[in-house]
């Protein structure tokens, strides 16, 4: 065997396992994604939430060998999308360890709607929209920016969409998608007080802290493969420190949004030290390292990371105050994370504005305003779309008899906590 | 240093590293099947179940060292099992990232009982059973199967039973173990009317369905590693994208199983859509394609999948039916998926029967069932015996009183959920 | 290119992958004390002690970033510390996987304290002390033993403080520092009877034995990374080897520690099988099997493992005994388990006195004692006069009043299971 053979197949065994081994992390966003909204919502609704987040990848996976794939980086690709090696059939086996860690990225980015249309979205309507989300809407704009003959890829004079790992290509996206099905679907009954009949709100909250924390801790695990593994080989001059500076400056970046929103709403808005903000904010703060994080200096990651805090908190009051339902706040992490991400990477990452403040830098910039509009209007119109047709269609949400009295037991048959599956015969807690 | 020397350390340490990932991720295996467990039982029972996993890792680290490694790899081997290297002694330093991944597959295996004899078992009948089978019970098949001297790696014409990661070797031996274990143990008090006495069953369910998916997502996290890293090694040509084969497949195979059981339960049988039994059938497929997950085309998974599924959820009806007693459908998941992999696997596989149709396919085929008889037939035999021994003793079956009254308190002092920890002494729940 | 220079950019691209996946799996211990700790707890002040493990993440990112690694490992270094590259300004990217690699140390340095002054400590107190702890008492530390000029690293005759992993820099420091806060903190309301006035102790239960488990767990999966990954490379002869015996180590001086406790405790103690000694001892075994699991047979981790136990056990008895209130008994295991593996390492590993007996393994034993009273001096002299200013001022304890009441509701606002949140308005628990 000549020496360049043996090279050739180290490297390829390399980038395989190094994709291999951050997918199999990035899968645990899914537990991540299940338990975060699970906390957020009242008990009588948490098998549903749930089954939705196991089911996302089950989907996703079917969806994406059908035809996911096919749209993102198939052959006989235009611009637009690819169009080719559906049920990955002529598939490359060299490409399998890439495909894997695509179908990660498209669970993940699947998973992001549920949190916001919960405790009210019917069970079809889920199955609809998660399957389209992960067979066509987002392989299309993955196309975009991440396959070689995407159009945001080839901008002006060479311009690329610069977005690493995905604050625009996920998670905007996932914001946006999120954001149109909350205003489509409306609020929980009782979230706002009623003008017109005077009832006042109701309280909501969810049912369980320590669940909301479980999921962010397994998040924050799953972004460092998210983030890292985006530079997607191991073997080329350099991707050893990318790697470490992504994951290094995707850490930074959730620290300061978690820090900056701890004390901003200790000192200036709710007077008090609240995880649940302080989880999203550090959330937040992952999402817009997505964008840049291969390519900031360590220092930078402050920029980011206090802005993304500032546009995370601001979006989530804003996102209330406007009367849009959104229970796990995601539209504010990852509508919020995210544009911030790709707006402000091109400012302050290396050969960006603040070093370079030549005409090229600013052309980077605009053309990353360019993508974070086209993939908020792709998603907002297309889903917007599909959303509006499951509204008129009667199957976007559950009658209203089964939302105040529960999702779990109608719909799964499965209560979260059954009464008769607790207590014990002893008389005192600890016979001696 | 010669350049042969240098590549030579180089796959070596990389193998290594591969292994030794795998192995870490593996590992979590043994919380997947503690929560998965802790869900589906009673609350007055959790702190019991969940001891044993825990203690099943430290067991079967103790048992593998003792002995496990020595009947199943060590030297001086016999068709039927190795016999060296016992205590550890004399096995190379450059064996121990191979010992550390048989170890995580031990714990594993020796794990797959305990959910099927929950809520009644004897403490100190777990603790011998769990010796037993990591120490030499579990061992002596993976002799059979995976050591070049085992007699299921020496068919006919040089015929090697074909389990890949262990549809066979691990979850139709736990599967098979897990059965005559409840058989013999009988069901839960109240579990099935008293045909007798007329007494009718009493309702028992599982305490916490979030633990349950829980245990789930951990579980799918490992079989990512267990299917992923059964590769073994990285350096070789090929390694790199078997191993992505193997984990795109067992995600598709689990992907299939589950949404085959949403449906036939939604459509035929519970009118629910399920979220325990789609768990169950997402784990069942994963088990299923342990045995041929590294030889599949990706399309070829919705027959693994589909059948997977088809086979755990009959076999979920069956065992209720017969009135066997198992608190997880371990026995349909391990068992039902196992079996449905070791015989699947040699017809839809490269160069298996539906490709070929050769008479050495269907000598493969018939290998595997030769295989597949002889695990349950050990299993079935050794650990039966054992466990009549249990029950003959008395060591098998806790007291009336304390199955009824809850093993937490009596055998642990430790309540699962404490009622003087908790509650709060503000007027509201949020003083504002 | 030269086949040297791909050799050289092969090794530290593996180096860099190697260290960050071990990093991104030590991030999970953050999990792992998180619910260690939470399910330790009352559930009046969950959200309290998970906030706080979330934000010590946070702040170590950010401490480290500022000074902590400029104390460690920054240039102009004297044998005490560090003193450059603070803000990360200077530091070659090629350094970034190691920056990595430490600041997951460091986060995990300083969350062990949050156990022992848990339901008590005032949250400004645990921004100071955390700050302090990340950002300068342990990174000189790490520069004593971990850095080539430090003082423990140059011992006499050329011998350096034996402490592969932090049995001593990590965990000795760490429950030094758990010791003398919760000394100067004080028991929690009710914990001991008042001699004075005659009252006596109130019961106090941690709320969830589950989260306890799950806690474990993940530390467990954590501890595989943090002794594994202390190897630093994998590139050099014998990385492979080393760093797969030192996960098998660490499994089996945890499964010995395990099992020790657990038979103590049944036969002599409490007679009951007890998980949460189980669990804690599973730990401390593999807190002291971090100074030397590269260096050990595996045969000797029985004795590692079951002084381990031991070490801990007592430790826990006594502790209570003079009446310091350690709520997760951070103490016994992390002061205890590293102590002993700082004690033992020298002498049951390679070259080790049991092997060699000589002057110079009795020497490397006295010099590992010198380390461990540093440590200790250190975390207790300066970690002690930060506990005292912050009690003379005020800033230590939560007022009497919200102590009793609960920690989460006052200070956070986010109880950790609202009641308004549960029941479901179904007749049943399941309509059929």
């Amino acid at each position: 065997e000549s020496i360049v053979a043996y090279h050739e197949r180290l490297d390829f065994n390399n980038d395989a396992f190094f994709l291999i081994s951050m997918s199999i992390i990035i899968f645990m966003m899914q537990f991540g994604f299940a338990f975060l909204e699970a906390g957020c919502v009242r008990s009588k609704n948490t098998t549903n939430i749930l089954i939705k987040n196991l089911l996302d990848s089950c989907i996703a996976s079917i969806a994406y060998f059908f035809c996911g794939w096919a749209f993102a980086y198939g052959t006989r690709a235009n611009p637009f999308c690819g169009f080719g090696q559906f049920l990955m059939i002529g598939l490359e086996p060299a490409q399998f360890p890439r495909w894997f860690f695509q179908f990660t990225f498209t669970a993940a980015a699947s998973t992001i709607v549920s949190g916001a249309v919960a405790e009210r979205c019917e069970f079809i309507a889920y199955l609809v929209y998660s399957t389209l989300i992960s067979g066509f809407v987002y392989p299309v704009i993955t196309h975009w920016v991440w396959d070689q003959s995407g159009w945001l890829a080839n901008g002006p004079e060479g311009i690329q969409f610069k977005d690493f790992a995905g604050s625009g290509v996920v998670h905007l996206h996932g914001g946006t998608t999120a954001l149109i099905a909350a205003i489509i679907l409306g609020p929980r009954i009782g979230r706002f007080p009623d003008k017109k009949t005077g009832t006042p709100a109701v309280p909501i909250k969810g049912h369980s802290t320590p669940f909301v924390a479980m999921g962010a801790f397994m998040l924050m695990f799953g972004f460092f493969a998210f983030n890292g593994g985006s530079q997607g080989t191991l073997g080329r001059p350099g991707d050893g420190e990318t790697v470490a500076r992504a994951v290094s400056n995707t850490m930074l970046c959730s620290g300061w949004a978690a820090i900056t929103v701890l004390l901003i709403n200790k000192l200036l808005v709710g007077k008090k030290w609240s995880m649940l903000l302080s989880i999203n904010a550090a959330l937040a703060g992952m999402v817009s390292a997505c964008s840049g994080c291969d390519a900031l200096e360590p220092w930078a990651c402050s920029v980011v990371g206090i802005g993304s805090g500032i546009c995370y908190f601001s979006l989530s009051i804003l996102v209330e105050k406007v009367r849009i339902d959104d229970p796990v706040d995601a539209i504010a992490v990852h509508f919020g994370g995210g544009l911030w991400g790709v707006i402000i990477a091109p400012i302050m990452m290396h050969e960006g504005i603040i070093y370079t403040g030549s005409r090229r830098a600013f052309l980077q910039w605009g053309w990353n305003l360019v993508g974070a509009a086209a993939i908020f209007g792709w998603s907002f119109l297309v889903m917007g779309t599909i959303f509006l047709i499951l509204r008129i269609t009667g199957f976007f949400r559950v009658p209203r008899d089964v939302e105040l009295k529960g999702l779990d037991i109608y719909k799964h048959g499965e209560d979260a906590y059954p009464q008769i599956a607790y207590g014990h015969g002893w008389d005192k807690e600890e016979p001696s």
